[in-house]
């Protein structure tokens, strides 16, 4: 066990159902194969603000993105003591059937697994947290920390690259001007596309990335008027009509990505699209940290425009406020 | 322009919402390039009670599955006058974007198809039809004229082979003890499955068919039970509730085939399950009418016992009625 210098730490926890900045919480303690970080930034998701509403029934400390500071760890090849890390939020068993099967996405679905703010171990927005060596990343010195910190949301965006959806040629949609929508056009924006189209509702948003890319409002007729034009529809408004809309830009036999998780009740859903049209739906969720980083130290993306506001750490609660607010796209914590 | 010998036929059709039977239905007119067919057997499908519902607002002769009898045709290698026919009920351009890159399942999807019974062309609940010579297939003489009337639905259960989603010592469900569902447990019956269940809710249904595969009643604990168990699941519950459970009993990384054209509305779907589990969901429609008579004519699939009754044509309406009463399987008309 690798044991902190301090006993307490400052955080932010959802208990009871309420947020709270509490300076009393525990200090993590990191087993033999685990790293004890500073956490340095810690950058707010939708999920946060989720799953303060009850998505995945979690209780304790919020936050998954962060860029940090290893504080401790053993001998090993991968980080050291004083690097800057950034780190997966799944941690495995290693012994399950998925992990078991090999390759890193297997690992992913591991069936025991514990996810940093959503299964049973708690989040960063704390000073300190622990994890597994091998989830951690040590960040290239050409990226800043404002920049570093959004590895994991754009890695998620980088799945869909390496799940092979995206054939060269391709006529690409992206639906949702939200954070993740903006990356995954900017990551969308890497690729030999035919056409890329990003379908939103405020140009004001869409107008934060650069790229060779179409922006279109989304109004009543937009479903018919681009019906049937594009291979591969990306899902990422985070609402359940952005599906329909999808449905219906994609072409027969193509592929919808599906990276909106909605908490809506699941009552009713017209399945008829989807079948008449052969359509393939994939679900994507975690990606390639390395992609990402990549991506950022050579600059072929940069998600900085993306940034709102940054916050001292003890505005957290103000932080979170501001993050639910219409209109607003990233909000980050300093320490 | 293939001219029948009379001006008027029996048949029945939906105009203005209501179902008729009439004796007064113009007689179909082939084009060069059709045959005119004899219809001698029809079966109700769960489609037409849907179309009669309001679905895809079509008005006209219902009906989509037949077996007929080629009464009138012009020369061809494919079928002659007095053969028995099944036809395929897509009537495609042969001119558009998905015509042209050629492949019969991308003709399926031609852009400006019409679709007997669906879309702009009468369906074949009546005496005559027409449809295109490459539409048809002669049924082998070993199939008896209730079974052959399958062929449809059962290409329908086929194209999941077609597609290629089942691979050897997979473990698979099927959600859904309708007709459908029950066609499609015979098929998967002929792959080389590790495991099959079928999930339903009436055991009377599922014992219908034999086979090697277990029968699950489903209930409030079934998605918990099976969760992760089935590398393939295939809802064809005609409920979006089942899709829900289809995201349960998958293991991560599996596959949904969506067979279910439910008309519910779209407001609300749980997306979570399928994006967590990075399921992919694959529509499957009208399939290979070759596999669905080679399966009846060497008896691998021998769907007669879903028949629950036999009606005269003049009894059609009673017979359509019958087939939207609960606990009823097969309904079919004979001539």
């Amino acid at each position: 066990m690798i044991y902190p210098d301090l006993f307490a730490m400052q955080g932010v926890r959802l208990s009871g159902g309420q947020v709270e900045f509490s300076s009393d919480l525990p200090m993590p303690i990191a087993s033999e194969n685990e790293a004890l970080i500073r956490v340095i930034r810690v950058g707010i998701c939708n999920t946060d603000l989720e799953v303060i509403k009850g998505y995945s029934g979690f209780q304790g400390v919020l936050g998954h993105e962060f860029l940090g500071i290893v504080e401790k760890v053993k001998q090993n090849p991968r980080v050291g003591v004083g690097q800057r890390v950034v780190g997966e939020i799944n941690l495995v068993c290693d012994d399950c059937a998925n992990c078991s099967l090999g390759g890193f996405h297997r690992r992913n679905h591991c069936l025991k697994r514990t996810v940093l703010r959503i299964v049973k171990k708690n989040g960063c927005m704390s000073e300190f947290i622990s994890l597994p060596i091998h989830n951690l990343y040590v960040v290239p010195e050409a990226i800043p920390d404002e920049r570093a910190v959004f590895a994991e949301p754009l890695a998620a965006a980088f799945r869909i690259i390496e799940q092979r959806l995206i054939a060269e040629g391709d006529a690409v949609a992206v639906i949702g001007d939200g954070k993740l929508g903006l990356l995954i056009t900017e990551v969308m924006n890497t690729q030999r596309t035919s056409k890329l189209t990003l379908f939103g509702r405020h140009s004001d948003k869409m107008d934060k990335i650069t790229g060779n890319f179409d922006r279109v409002i989304v109004g009543d007729d937009t479903a018919a008027k681009y019906e049937n034009m594009f291979d591969v529809c990306v899902e990422a408004s985070g609402k359940p009509s952005g599906l329909m809309t999808a449905a219906s830009v994609t072409k027969p036999l193509g592929t919808v990505v599906l990276k909106t998780t909605c908490a809506a009740d699941s009552s009713s859903f017209n399945t008829a699209p989807f079948v008449v049209k052969e359509l393939k739906i994939i679900g994507s969720r975690c990606g390639n940290f390395q992609m990402a980083l990549n991506a950022m130290e050579d600059g072929s993306v940069d998600p900085t425009a993306l940034i709102t506001e940054i916050y001292p750490f003890a505005q957290a609660l103000k932080a979170l406020e501001h993050a639910g607010t219409r209109g607003v796209l990233k909000i980050q914590l300093k320490f």
